[in-house]
C-alpha cells in the first residue's frame, strides 16, 4: 500500500487537522469529527447537514460553507458516522429554523441519521427533516445498501437545496425541493482499478489488468458486470445508456457531472466528458450546466461516474446562486 | 495500461474537445491546439500566454480566463507545443498592449517560445516579453532541462501576474512582477508511483512497491534520490527542508500549495498539508493563503509537491483579486 499517510489509524484525524489548517472559513470539532462553518448559521435559516464515511472527498466536508452545507460529520473511511456525531452536527448548526439531514442511501447511514434525528428532537426540540439520496441506477441492492445507492446526485442536491436554504426557504419547502431533486437525477459509475482502504492495506477487490467493473459503487461494491476494457466512447455509452433508459431527460435543461473517482487524471475526465456530451446531444438532451472533476471519490480508485439531473428553472437558478466552499465556488 | 481514452493518438484532440464542450467561457482552436477566452482581450490589457506539454491539467488550459491567462497552447503529452502554436496563441490574444509569455523551464519550451516571440514580432509587430519559471529546488539539471525545472510556482505566477494585467498594468510592469514572483518562490515534489504516458503504454520509470522518488519532476524525471516509503510527517520534511534551506521565507506572508500529482486522493493531500503547515509554523513562517488540490499534475502519478511563495502586500492583494477559470475561481 503506497499512501501519503502517517498510520492507517490516524488517517481521519490527520486529514481533519489538514482541513482545519487549510480553511479558515471552516471549524472542525475534532472530538466529534464535525466540520462546520466558522460563521454560525444565521437565525431563521434552515441548516443543512450531511455526512458519511470518509474517503469520498471533497464530499462532504468540502461542501460545507455559504450556499451549501452548514455542517458535515465524517466517519472513518467508508464507515458511517455515529448517531452521536450527527446529533452534534445537528446541534452546532441549528439556528432554530430546523435542520435537513441529507443522507446517502447506505443502510448504516440511514439508520444512524434516523437515530440522531430522534435523539436531537427529544433532547433539544429541534425540528429535523431528512432526504435519502438514491440515484445510482447500477444495482437495486448491494453491499451496504438496500435499494439504490446514493452517489453523485448528492453533490447537486447539496448545492441546489443549500441555495434555497440560503435564500430563506423554510424547512418544509427545503425538504420538498430536496425530494424533488432526488427524484430528478440519476447516476452510474465505473472502475478501472480498485481502491485500497488504509486499514485493510490491500485493494478492496481484484480486477484483472484488462477488465473494468461497470456500475461500481463508491466503496468498491460490485456493479452490474465486468468486461474487457474498452475505449472512452464505449465506456461512456455503458454509463449513459442505463441512465437514459431509467428516466426521460428530454424537454428540460440538464445539469451533468463527469466525476473522477480519485485516481483518474483530469485529462481523462475531459475525454470522457466529450463522449458523454456527444451521447446526450444525440439523445436530444440539452446540457445547461456541467461539472468535470473529482467531487465524490473513492480514495485512489481509477474510474469515473456520470450524474444527470433533469433541472427546472428554479433548480437552475439555485444552481447558479453564489456558493463558497472548498469544493465548489462561484459568485462570491 | 488502464486509461479512459479512445486511442493513445487521439488523447489530446479528445481532451480539447471535452474542454471545449464543458466550458462555454473558453474557445478552442482545434487546428492549432490553443485554448483562449471566448471574450476577446480588451484593448489596452497585456495578454498572458502560457503553454507546454499536456498531462499537467488543469495547467495550463484550466487557468485561461478572467484574472489569469488569455490563451494557452497545448502540446502532445509531455511534449512542448511548437512555435507555430505559440505564435497563434500570441496573435489571438494580443490586443495591442503586448504579450507576456509564461514559460516553464524545459529546454524545448524555452527554445520554442523564443522562436515564437521572434516570429510574432517580425510578422505582426506585437511586443513580446517573457518569463521563464524555474522554481524546482530538487535538481540543478535533469532530463528535459538545463537549470532548475519550472513547476508549481507557475500556478501562482499566472494568478498574480494575471490579476496585475487585468487591473491594467503595462507590459513592463507585468513582466517585472512576473520576475519578482519567480524569484520569490520554490517547489519540491515526490512520487510514490510512476505515471504512464499513453503513447508509451507503460510506466515511465520503475519504482519498487516500498520505495519513493524524492524530488521527482513533473514528467517523471529522476529526482534527488530514492528511499523507503515513509510516513507523511517524514515525507513533508523531505519536501519542506530543501525549500527552506534554499530561501528564507520568514518575515513575509507566504502562499503555500500542497499539490497532488494526479493519482493521489484529496484525503491524502490534506494529511500532507497538515504536516507541511506544522513544519512551516515551527520555522516561523506565516501562511497567509493556501491551495490544497490538483493544480499541476503528471497524468496518473501518485505523489505530491509543495510550493511556497514569499509574498509581499502587492502579491497578496493580486492573489485575492477575482479569478474565473476552470481550475481556480473566486471573487466572481
Amino acid at each position: 500500500m503506497k499512501k501519503l499517510i502517517n498510520t492507517p489509524e490516524s488517517v481521519l484525524a490527520d486529514a481533519l487537522a489538514g482541513i482545519d489548517a487549510a480553511h479558515p472559513d471552516l471549524k472542525v470539532d475534532h472530538v466529534n469529527r464535525v466540520i462546520y462553518r466558522a460563521e454560525p448559521t444565521r437565525a431563521g435559516k434552515v441548516a443543512l447537514i450531511s455526512g458519511g464515511g470518509s474517503g469520498h472527498e471533497p464530499l462532504h466536508g468540502g461542501f460545507v460553507g455559504f450556499g451549501m452545507l452548514d455542517a458535515a460529520c465524517a466517519g472513518e473511511v467508508f464507515t458511517s458516522p455515529t448517531p452521536d456525531q450527527m446529533q452534534e452536527a445537528t446541534k452546532v448548526a441549528d439556528s432554530g429554523a430546523g435542520v435537513l439531514h441529507i443522507v446517502k442511501n447506505y443502510t448504516g447511514d440511514v439508520m444512524n441519521f434516523e437515530m440522531a434525528a430522534e435523539m436531537a428532537e427529544a433532547e433539544t426540540g429541534v425540528k429535523v427533516a431528512s432526504v435519502v439520496v438514491n440515484d445510482d441506477v447500477a444495482v437495486q441492492d448491494s453491499l451496504f445498501t438496500a435499494g439504490r445507492r446514493g452517489v453523485g446526485l448528492t453533490v447537486f442536491l447539496e448545492k441546489i437545496v443549500g441555495a434555497a436554504a440560503e435564500e430563506g426557504q423554510d424547512l418544509a419547502a427545503v425538504t420538498a425541493l430536496a425530494h424533488r431533486v432526488n427524484d430528478s437525477g440519476r447516476s452510474m459509475g465505473l472502475a478501472l482499478t480498485s481502491c485500497t482502504v488504509p486499514a485493510a492495506g490491500k485493494p478492496t477487490f481484484d480486477l484483472p489488468d484488462d477488465m473494468m467493473e461497470i456500475g461500481v459503487g463508491i466503496h468498491g461494491e460490485p456493479g452490474r458486470h465486468r468486461e474487457k476494457l474498452a475505449d472512452a466512447a464505449s465506456i461512456a455509452k455503458q454509463l449513459v445508456d442505463p441512465i437514459l433508459s431509467d428516466m426521460d431527460f428530454t424537454g428540460s435543461p440538464a445539469i451533468v457531472m463527469l466525476n473522477g473517482m480519485g485516481g483518474t487524471p483530469q485529462i481523462e475526465l475531459y475525454i470522457m466528458y466529450n463522449e458523454v456530451a456527444k451521447l446526450l446531444e444525440a439523445a436530444g438532451i440539452t446540457v445547461a450546466r456541467n461539472l468535470v472533476g473529482d467531487y465524490i471519490t473513492s480514495l485512489d480508485m481509477a474510474g469515473c461516474s456520470v450524474t444527470i439531473l433533469k433541472a427546472d428553472e428554479e433548480m437552475l437558478k439555485l444552481w447558479d446562486a453564489p456558493v463558497n466552499t472548498a469544493g465548489l465556488r462561484w459568485g462570491v
